[in-house]
Order: C-alpha cells, then sequence, then structure tokens
C-alpha cells in the first residue's frame, strides 16, 4: 500500500521484493473492496476523500515492536492492531466520526509485513474506518505511524480543557484491564485469555464518544497513559481541580494497575447533566457511565477519597 | 509536540526527561503562533481543524536517517526538511491545497530532536502549512512519518489515471538537480552549492499543481522516483504508452540523473492543452512548463527518441 513515492523504495524481507510488487500484496490486505464512487484510495500520489462533514479532526501515534509492545509474548499482528485502535481511540476522545487512516510503516528485511498488516486490518475494520493509503520504509524497528483522520459535525469536537467546577467525572468503563492482562501473559495466560485480550486488542470507544458529545458533556479525553496522569492533564487544561470518591476496578486488576496501568482507552468525561449521559448511552444499547468524583475549582485540589493523588502513570516510567 | 497520547511515553534523549516537557519544548519550535480561531493544533487528543472546502486528501510518507538521507554528508535538519517536503509535493501533484501536516517521529537516546524539528518547521512554514500535531517515539533509528492533509475545491483532485492519447508530456522544470547536488556533495561540494541545496531542500511544486488543476490537466503526479519510473506509473494507471522526444536535463547533471535520479519533486503532467497550461503558469508568474513528448493509444509503446525506455528508478536500487 502506499498512497505516496515520496523518498526512494527500499528493500523489505526475504528475497529482494520490488517495492510496487509489495505494496500490491498489502493493499490486498488492508483496501477496502467498497470504495465510494469519487474517492480514490491507494494508488495515487495522495488519497482522495469525498468532502468531510464539519471540522476534520488528524492525530498521529507510532507504536514500535519491543516498545509498545512485548515482541517476546505478543505476535506481530498485535503491533498493528494496537497501533491503529490507539490512533483511533484519539478520535473517539473528541467525539469524532472515524473517517480515514493511513499507515505508515518501516521494518528491517525479513519481516513478515503480511502479518503485521492483517492486524491494521483487522483494526480498521472492528472500527468500520477504511485504510486509504500509507508507505513501506527500511528501518532497523518494526514501528508502525498511524494517522487517524476524522469528522465533527455540528458544535464541534468536545476538547480537554472544557471541564468546569461542580462537573461531574465519568468513565466509560471499569479500569485496569490492560495492565492486568499484561501482568497475566507474563505469567503464563494465553492469548485468548479474556484480559490478556484486553491488552491485545484494545477497543476505542468511538459510539461512547459521540454519544458523548450528542449529550453536550463539557470535556472528554481518553485513558491510555492511566487515570492518574490523564486526569491531571484533562484538569490542567481545564485550569481546575479534581476530587474523586472512587476508581472503579476491572475484575481481575489491582488498584494499582486501575489508577496507572495505562491502554485502557475508556473515556474520561466531565459533564454538569450526568444523567442525560446516562441516559443518551442507554438509548444507544452502550453500557452506564461511572461517575468518580467532581471537578473542583482550586486547580491544586487533586484528591482521592481526600487524599492527594500524586500525577503518575506512563509518563513515570520514562 | 503530541496531539496523542496513544502508546505509553517514553525516555528520548540526555538524561531522563519528561515526554511532556519535551513536546512542550518542540511545540514551541514547530507551532504556529496564529492558529486559526475554532482550531486547536498541539495539545489535545486530536487536532481540530476548521471545515475543508471540497475532498479531503491525504497523505503519508516516511523518512529513515541513514536511508533516505546519508547520515555522514547532511545535518538531521535536513531530514525533517526533506521528510516534509516530500510529503507536501504528494498533494502538489493532485493539485491541492495543504492544510495541515502531522509528524511522528522515533528516535534513539541522545538524538537532537530540536535540530529535527527546525528541520521539520522549515519545511512547513516554506510551504506555509502548519504543523498541527505529532508523536514522539524511542526507536533505534532516526524516522520521521509525515501525514499531509490538503484540500480541493471545485472540481475536485487531478490523478495520475487521466492520460489519453494525443496529450502532450510536459514537466515544470529540468531534472536531475537533487541526484547531481547528491554527487556533487560526496564529492566534496559545501552544503550551499545550489544543486547540494536542491538535493536538501526539495521544493514542493503546490502553486504549479494548483495552476494546472485550474488550467485543466488531464493527469499529474511529482518525479519523486525519477522520470523513467514514474512516467511507467503513470501510464499503467491512465492505460496508455508514452512517446518521449526529449528530456530536459538541469545544468550540471547527467542525462542519467534527469532520467532517473529521483527526489526533483518536478510535476509530470498530460494535458490536450498545453497553451493554456503555459498562459496559467505564466499568469501566475511561474516558470513555462517543458513540453516533452506525448502520450499514445498502444500501452505497450514506452519510448524516447524511439528507443524503448526501460522501467528504471530508485524501484531498481532493491
Amino acid at each position: 500500500m502506499n498512497a505516496t513515492d515520496g523518498p526512494p523504495g527500499v528493500p523489505l524481507g526475504g528475497p529482494v521484493r520490488r517495492e510496487d510488487d509489495i505494496v500490491e500484496r498489502i493493499a490486498a490486505i488492508v483496501g477496502r473492496r467498497d470504495i465510494p464512487p469519487g474517492e480514490v484510495h491507494v494508488g495515487d500520489d495522495a488519497a482522495v476523500l469525498a468532502p468531510f462533514v464539519g471540522q476534520t479532526l488528524v492525530s498521529t501515534d507510532t507504536a514500535v515492536w519491543g516498545i509498545h509492545l512485548d515482541a517476546a509474548l505478543f505476535p506481530l499482528e498485535d503491533l498493528g492492531f494496537k497501533a491503529v485502535a490507539a490512533a483511533v481511540s484519539d478520535l473517539a476522545a473528541m467525539g469524532a466520526r472515524a473517517r480515514a487512516i493511513v499507515v505508515a510503516v518501516t521494518a528491517p528485511p525479513g519481516t513478515d509485513l503480511e502479518e503485521l498488516h492483517r492486524g491494521i486490518a483487522d483494526a480498521a475494520s472492528a472500527t468500520d474506518c477504511p485504510i486509504v493509503g500509507g508507505d513501506l520504509s527500511l528501518g532497523r524497528d518494526v514501528a508502525v505511524a498511524v494517522t487517524v483522520l476524522g469528522e465533527c459535525p455540528g458544535k464541534g469536537a468536545v476538547l480537554r480543557r472544557g471541564a468546569r467546577a461542580g462537573d461531574t467525572i465519568l468513565v466509560t468503563g471499569p479500569l485496569g484491564r490492560s495492565a492486568a492482562g499484561l501482568r497475566l501473559r507474563r505469567a503464563g495466560a494465553g492469548l485468548d485469555h479474556p484480559l490478556v485480550i484486553a491488552h491485545r486488542r484494545p477497543w476505542p470507544r468511538l459510539a461512547e464518544g459521540l454519544a458523548a458529545r450528542g449529550a453536550g458533556v463539557h470535556a472528554m479525553m481518553d485513558l491510555s497513559d492511566g487515570l492518574a496522569l490523564d486526569l491531571h492533564r484533562l484538569c490542567d487544561a481545564s485550569g481546575v481541580g479534581f476530587a474523586l470518591h472512587d476508581v472503579p476496578v476491572a475484575d481481575g486488576a489491582s488498584d494499582d494497575e486501575a489508577l496507572s496501568g495505562g491502554e485502557d482507552y475508556e473515556l474520561l468525561i466531565a459533564t454538569d447533566d450526568p444523567a442525560r449521559l446516562a441516559l443518551v448511552l442507554h438509548g444507544r444499547g452502550l453500557r452506564p457511565p461511572l461517575a468518580i468524583g467532581r471537578i473542583v475549582t482550586n486547580r491544586a485540589t487533586r484528591t482521592l477519597r481526600g487524599e492527594h493523588l500524586e500525577r503518575r502513570g506512563w509518563q513515570h516510567s520514562l
């Protein structure tokens, strides 16, 4: 797959293969059959998409094999899946509709590019968002840089910065599943254990994000780096503090995994009308949101059950 | 810079640095001060852009340090510049207006990320297209994955597939400058030699692409991999052949560099009204296009001055 031909082509795996041939095989894996009339996906200098409705949203994310996913414990296709899911989750966090995905892959010779792209295609299919272009390059790492495009009609995207004192803080589900899955996998659990699947195949909450935007929530983001880091970021952006009364811990996860495990991709929401949010989610067949606390005026107030909640999470692994 | 927080943060260079701090310093280098009202660039889960006019275009390209640019001969900031310029050139090739750029960087510890992002910012500024988001990850390679977003109002993007028998084939300038510059640099030429600059700082022909689309040309692409490969691709997509009578060689370049050097980023155009194209380019103060041949019906006919022109270029370095 290659919507572009920018830098010169480079060899990728096995015996010397022509870039155009590899691109064709990969396009067959990730390409959509039902391309809307007037659109061009793979095969030209750029992909051409039918006009977007309202604001255009864009986000980019890279997943590196051995860094963002343990290469000894998980198959390569999980790297592709996670990279796409993490990027699409950023659109969910704005309340956007996902419109298109482009994927730039670097890999050393011998990499099973077809396996990697099967994971990419699975995630695109699961989120119902087409892969419209990409790029392949030689590199020492297997790295997947995913860029997602979305649209926000109507009142526009929900930002991090809109939380107001008195707002209820909610999450779309219990936390810690991904971190618990990684722990269990390290201890020998199979790839099909439900918590291990939560780590391998994260689920972007697109439907929840759209519903929350429709319900008029004030601020939203996705929990990629853990509540104990991401809630601080949301409150920094909004210039407010928080007082949590609860952290919903997923079955099988520890308190610490729920607080700072990361990669759950549940949405974190601030709204002055939690009843409306619950009603809208219910009306779309989605799980009820879980209230975990309240936004407060004093931006230095950052508490869980009255104790100061330190800023920690993936950032601290630096 | 980080419009996303997908995979966990990782350390980047020197003493342990917090991801959020690095992101802030880089955002100061690449971020635009005059963000249009209603838009959000760096700092949320995704960037939010004012509605696009007409079709949305997207293309992605990766440049890897030591593969797409010789690390012994060129400064790191050139990698950033070339990566952005190559991606933006794909929008020029469609006749699009560039609207936004996102950049996903991987780098090993100790990389001068500020130098790299100065090159990225230079190219964004030169093409008048804002960097609206990005991502930083640890990796063994310095790799820059650039995704560009553009818009095509009116009749829409110019594709590769529209060339028709009888069309005149033109290029927007003489060829071989980039390859000649690389050769001269290897032989000791300074970084400020005009041909070396053509290699280090390629110039996307956005104005020419817009003008050509306005002039109603039939097919267009950018010459990233050399005429002797890219013209075959254009004719493959259009189901036609070509008969070239000339290849315009830039001053200081060899015939071979002009034919298959690559990275010139001049536009390759097929049109049935070359006089109108010349007039429109002239009216916008742009160089006159150079006619090099004609599109023919028989798709097996691929000739230069009556001899078969082999498919070669960067693809052959595989």
